[in-house]
């Protein structure tokens, strides 16, 4: 049987599915679906054990700790390799080809993007295996999708004559997304969808990249040789892949390789690249919602309500979406779901925090939140991990006020150590040098109060951080 | 010139424009309109100055703080009278009735109500002068509203015969409210609206209900003379007031009563009954939008979009209502905006306290507001008005840890009384008896933390307490 090595693509930063999924968290590190699952950790267990190997995830720096730690969550080890920046599809499959036939040349590969949905993980691996074994004779294999409906949003691939018995074809072209009309065509005459996962030997992409987007495969090659390890990370050198062309594996190799098929996959799919499309994959109750939190919907249909936190109600809805977020509601007609992204750019014309970041930000440490906010003070929740460590740092314009309120800090203030235990506080007055460590077996969670006439993020000089961070 | 004494009703409860109106909040004293001013305050400032004596405001005992904090910020001072319990319009007017009797018998009453909107003040001021007159008479004069449609939301009046030279005319009959095809008819013949806002002399008024509700007249006499005087509220004896059967002055005396006048009002009125009607009275920008708070609205037309706090975003709405505040979301069509009332039914059959409660509560010392829980803590923001001082207090199951941000605190705590200054903190121990005090001049904001197995609201001895509280 052929090994198989993943390659999960998990540095996106869509922003369709704001205010959930944000610049700073996006989509596939989000438990969309599932109450505790995202889709990249869904990715990982459907490719975990035997015949595949231990995956390579590629993913943007920023991700590093979401990722290391979703891995963990999940009980999946793997080389996480970091992109320094975005340059699309191409630079990422080949690097992923590059180090694939490092560590395991006699696997074949598959390139898997981390925010898809599967509905039926074992129907997956089952595609996969039989992908592998055609993708061993030299070809590059897709994964096209059955279309359930005339689609506009996705590209499509026609495919043409058989290459052996277990339902592969040659691939013989790819057209681009439709108009609606078109699109019927295409589903009248067996046209598939093009889902952008790939099976694939390594020689047999890094030939066809090297054929075909020299440049790609040039600056994947030198930032791998350049590549430096920092924790579990491997690093890759960013003078060398900021020189690889923005451009899409698509565009790059599948449309122009003359070793490309593709087999009709068993399993359903989406790539809920909408709102409207989450609605679509989700169970819906009698009247055609999706509810999720605390909400209550009266004479309300086919509506997706989503509340994380606060009391959601509606009334006399229909065909609608609303997201409701501690910092940000949206509200949209299904229709519009699509045009979400257009909103977030205002957003981001307008200078509005809630575009990219959310309340809650993620640390290698743990998590902080504000909770309050006014003229002259801030108040935060703090969660730290047990044996985690925040910076040794102080701050120009604010004391602050730590208080307890679960398991042990250990804080160093002006270079004496105390431990501050539930119930218990301390103050840390402006200027002092301090830090923070959870030296416990528990999460250690405070409530920080600042006070002074600035509270800003960037009022901290880091003196040292095990994170390495500025 | 007639002496008009207000007697302005703020007793109601509506839950039509939850979640900003809420049992604990009603929407008279919400500034839903302007941005400092709730109606309430509206009719104060609408009635203030000659011919106006000062008012005397009847509104129920819950609401005793909020109304005398509400007068004083518009500078109306006026007798603030407190039913013990809701009785409806016509126990409301004969108390008001008999009390107008007693402080002016020379003026003549206009009742209005507290959450009414008039558009042109100094055209109602006209008025009322007309109709004063008129009631001087011997009349009851009703304020009648030239409809601007066919609502079906209003009662109807048709007037009779001229009886003067100022528009003044004899009231023919009372209608309920009309489907829309009589509606229509009604608009054809030149019905009024029935405002309920009524101008009588007292012994007019007093007559009429001894005459046709001779039990209202009775509890409200009895409820009057039995009442105690509470800081500066007249605190109408509960047993009396009791007694009094809930019905309103339309049936218990307008629909009867022989001595019944109008007047067509010069001004634009509107009860703002439900969130289509605040649409409706509110200027709207170029797409037929309101827009109030931190609000983004992309291809959104002829809605309301309110948000008191968070970031509210629209796509793709027609004719909706959104309003957004720190615990609870309210999404409906504008057509369903009179529903609102089944939705609070709803929340209040599931135990839900957002049906009731904002998450800021009002207190006759100031407010206090939760901003984050956990399961063995809570934060709350506490803001104590100058001079203000808490109860004298302790709890069974939760410690205290007080960080002052603005302002100073008096803390007593077992006895022994400390100063804590803005940055400064105090930690207040299981049990210990404690009492909150602001000796300065200026709002003592503090954040609390509170650490135990239990930090319900309920945990509380209050041991002295100069609000007279349990």
């Amino acid at each position: 049987m052929t090994l198989i090595l993943p390659v999960i693509m998990a540095g996106g930063a869509g922003t369709r599915l704001w205010p959930l999924s944000r610049d700073s968290m996006p989509k596939q590190f989000i438990a969309l679906l599932e109450d505790d699952l995202s889709t990249f950790q869904a990715t990982l267990l459907r490719v975990k054990g035997a015949p595949f190997l231990p995956p390579i995830v590629i993913t943007n720096h920023e991700f590093r700790f979401i990722v290391a730690e979703q891995m963990q969550a999940v009980g999946v080890q793997g080389q996480i390799v970091l992109e320094p920046e975005r340059r699309d599809s191409a630079a990422a499959i080949a690097v992923g080809a590059l180090l694939a036939s490092r560590v395991a040349p006699d696997a074949v590969a598959v390139a898997l993007a981390a925010d898809h949905v599967v509905e039926n993980a074992a129907a997956f691996r089952a595609d996969a295996m039989v992908a592998a074994e055609f993708a061993a004779t030299g070809l590059i294999v897709t994964l096209g999708i059955v279309p359930t409906a005339p689609s506009v949003a996705y590209g499509y691939i026609e495919a043409g004559e058989a290459l052996g018995d277990a339902g592969t074809k040659r691939l013989k072209r790819f057209v681009e997304k439709p108009d609606a009309a078109t699109a019927q065509g295409y589903l009248d005459q067996g046209f598939l969808w093009n889902s952008g996962n790939f099976v694939f030997a390594a020689p047999t992409m890094i030939e066809e990249l090297t054929r075909f987007a020299p440049d790609v495969i040039a600056a994947a090659r030198e930032a791998l040789d350049g590549a430096t390890t920092d924790l579990d990370f491997i690093r890759l050198d960013g003078r060398a892949f900021g020189r690889a062309p923005r451009i899409s594996i698509d565009y790059a190799v599948m449309e122009k390789t003359q070793h490309a098929g593709v087999i009709a996959a068993g399993f359903d799919w989406s790539d809920i690249g909408a709102w409207d499309s989450i609605h679509e994959v989700m169970d819906k109750d009698g009247a055609g919602n999706v509810l999720r939190g605390p909400v209550v919907a009266l004479d309300t249909t086919n509506s997706l309500l989503r509340s994380d936190d606060m009391l959601l109600t509606t009334i006399g809805l229909t065909d609608m979406v609303v997201v409701a977020t501690r910092d940000a509601v949206l509200v949209a007609s299904k229709s519009a779901a699509p045009h979400v992204k257009r909103l977030v750019e205002t957003l981001k014309q307008q200078g509005r925090p809630e575009a990219t970041e959310h309340l809650r930000i993620y640390r290698p440490w743990g998590w902080y939140q504000r909770i309050d906010i006014g003229s002259r003070f801030q108040v935060k929740r703090i969660n730290v991990k047990p044996g985690a460590k925040l910076s040794l740092q102080k701050h120009f314009h604010r004391s602050e006020h730590w208080v307890v309120v679960r398991g042990t800090a250990e804080v160093t203030l002006d270079g004496s150590v105390s431990h501050i235990h539930e119930n218990e506080s301390i103050y840390l007055p402006i200027g002092c040098t301090h830090r923070l460590y959870n030296p416990g077996k528990i999460e250690l969670e405070l409530i920080e109060v600042q006070v002074g006439s600035y509270t800003g993020e960037d009022d901290i000089i880091r003196i040292e951080d095990i994170y390495a961070r500025a």
